[in-house]
């Protein structure tokens, strides 16, 4: 139903560029709205929130936005009275080239943490703004690759809903972990949907997709997730614009997985039969999370022990092992660690070996406790994620 | 007031051998007490423990043991009834061997989960044990040796209260989390400590040292720490012999964050000045385990925003970000990120540098908010961990 290919939506227009916060990648962008439009978000549950988070839940909390303005390389976090004018000074700028009020702008930076932002290169990026935008997908395209960090790829997808359209276009590689609100994603879109039911929609959306994903357990300062209607297309059915909406953000989650720093495979988990969703939800987070399981997918080492550890660091619930089951893959291949665990000494382990070598693991916990599922999309640890931490101020 | 090397206790007689559970290495180890001790314990709270835990609560549970029979290279865990009955028959055979009921033998594995012992191999190990004994300091050190799993050290130290001695031997270096009982961690003392004092006393030193230590957020199903006091010195001052206990297993704790799967530096971590002991205790786990602070302290990255991200990510508590102070090392060079880190644009990110590249990185976070302090050990992520976790059974 969706579309893994970014396309512009009618009303908005898109702009991606260099100004040279760093080097001569592109560094900014800003996706501009012909009218105000109904906005809804989630934020970051830190809280140490970089100052764009600050500025942005004030900026959408009447549920109406017409631009967003976006850096990367720097997140404007920890920086103080100072960061917060800046982030400030963001939205006025954009708000006098286009003709916007500043209070329809919504900031977000995303980068280094604990260092100023170059206002003075930031200043030199708003005049003749207005005739940088454009209405194309290549437009759409410079914004989706304008706010990359240690993404390997940009990230976007698109879908229609009756006569409307929405695309999505997100970042993330790492300093990413569920529970939180998420990364940077943005959706826009020209159907017609009240803020009131906009604001729930994105949360519910959020929930099953980005807030199911892991990389490396730490939670960014900068997490954003928003959405823009125009109303230009029309009142659309709402259930089918949800679906949609969660399908794309699911494949944008899906790919920050995928894209974790340094990782070589998607896992996905599923959680099936807990006695509690707490427990579905807290046995599917040990094990994602888990290094020496992340490590043994990527040796594709069939050492399906680490599983039995990382589901028994659960320490609040009991786990009756007689009746615990793992399968690894889906396929008719599938090898399933059978009701007693146990005396497993008959797991195939060269067919366990060639389901991690897949680029995509699949696994599933059956804790045969009661009726509670929960599933989350992770990665592999590898030595790049070491090198590409090790080093990144320097 | 301890000191750092390996030392028989009077009264036990110690042995370390192979036995070729896997290669030639040092496997399996025993000691043995001239009479029945008094004995305390605490153990893994994994919800999967491994039989030789099964069977060492039982054993345990009267406060009272003469002998620990161990093996490296294969845990005992997720085997089912056939684990327990050979973690029993284990200790069994030790009984016979030595004259012991066997109910007073208490039981370890650590190594990989999910594979049967190799009983013949282990069968054979018990004839002719008796004489293989022996109370030197040589036979104590090969004990501590055949426990060792990747730890690239063995780990002791001992310690003289009043006319009595205590040695503390340890193994761990991966599947190391706080809030845990322990790793392998044993010490056998002279001196006569009832075990209604021995039970409360060893939780309280595991909890001021191994429950502190972080490696990887990954718990052993095979932790256990035990004491046996066999009483031959007398009675001692119970104040200054667990000062000495608490000594050593800090010392112990520390040497096993030093060795750290792949590790190369040791961080000690100090939370002051919180609101709660629970905000100090989050805050330092949250802080020490953060894959992104660990990669950076390895890189001697001085990417000090990073400690903002994972301060933030205990959503529980709001921070005072003009109150915090983070500060990197203990010396005159130590550098502080003052009241204010949000406009900390001033650090001398060399000096900061230069505090990382140690060998042990001390940091402290003072959070403005109370009275209540929690520290924690850990230590750096490196490569390494990757590549010794990713082929781990292969």
């Amino acid at each position: 139903m969706i579309e893994t290919t970014i396309r512009a939506v009618p009303g908005f227009s898109f702009l991606g560029k260099n100004i040279g916060i760093v080097d001569a990648s592109l560094d900014f962008g800003c996706i501009v709205a012909d009218q105000p439009c109904t906005a809804a978000g989630v934020f970051t549950r830190s809280s140490m929130p970089g100052a764009p988070v600050i500025v942005g839940r004030e900026h959408i909390a009447g549920g109406r936005l017409q631009a967003i303005v976006v850096n990367s390389k720097n997140a404007n976090v920890a920086t103080g009275q100072r960061g917060i004018d800046n982030a400030r000074a963001m939205c006025r700028w954009l708000g006098a080239a286009c003709g916007i009020a500043p209070e329809l702008v919504l900031p977000a930076s995303t980068g280094v943490i604990g260092r100023a932002l170059p206002m003075d290169r930031i200043e030199k990026a708003y005049p003749g703004l207005k005739d940088q935008l454009a209405r194309d997908d290549a437009a759409a395209e410079r914004f989706g690759r304008a706010i990359m960090t240690t993404d390997a790829f940009p990230k976007w997808a698109n879908a229609r809903v009756g006569n409307a359209s929405i695309t999505g276009i997100a970042k993330g590689a790492g300093m990413l972990e569920p529970n939180m609100a998420t990364m940077l994603a943005w959706f826009v879109t020209d159907a017609e949907i009240p803020s009131d039911v906009l604001g729930p929609m994105i949360k519910r959306v959020a929930d099953r997709s980005f807030n199911r994903m892991s990389v490396d357990t730490d939670t960014s300062t900068s997490d954003t997730c928003v959405i823009l209607a125009n109303g230009q297309a029309g009142a659309v059915d709402l259930q089918q614009f949800e679906d949609a909406l969660s399908e794309i953000a699911i494949y944008l989650a899906k790919q920050m997985a995928r894209d974790g720093e340094g990782a070589t495979k998607l896992v996905e988990l599923h959680v099936i039969n807990a006695s509690t969703q707490d427990q579905a939800l807290k046995t599917a987070r040990s094990v994602i999370n888990s290094p020496l399981i992340k490590t043994c997918i990527y040796g594709a080492d069939p050492n399906w022990g680490r599983f039995i550890m990382a589901i028994g660091k659960v320490f609040e619930y009991e786990v009756a092992r007689e009746k615990l089951r793992i399968t690894f893959g889906r396929g008719a291949d599938r090898q399933t660690l059978d009701a007693n665990v146990v005396e497993a000494g008959s797991m195939n382990l060269e067919a366990l070996r060639k389901q991690l070598q897949g680029a995509e693991v699949f696994v599933e916990l059956d804790l045969g406790a009661g009726s509670e599922a929960y599933h989350v999309w992770g990665c592999d640890l590898t030595e790049r994620y070491v090198q590409l931490n090790a080093h990144y101020t320097t």
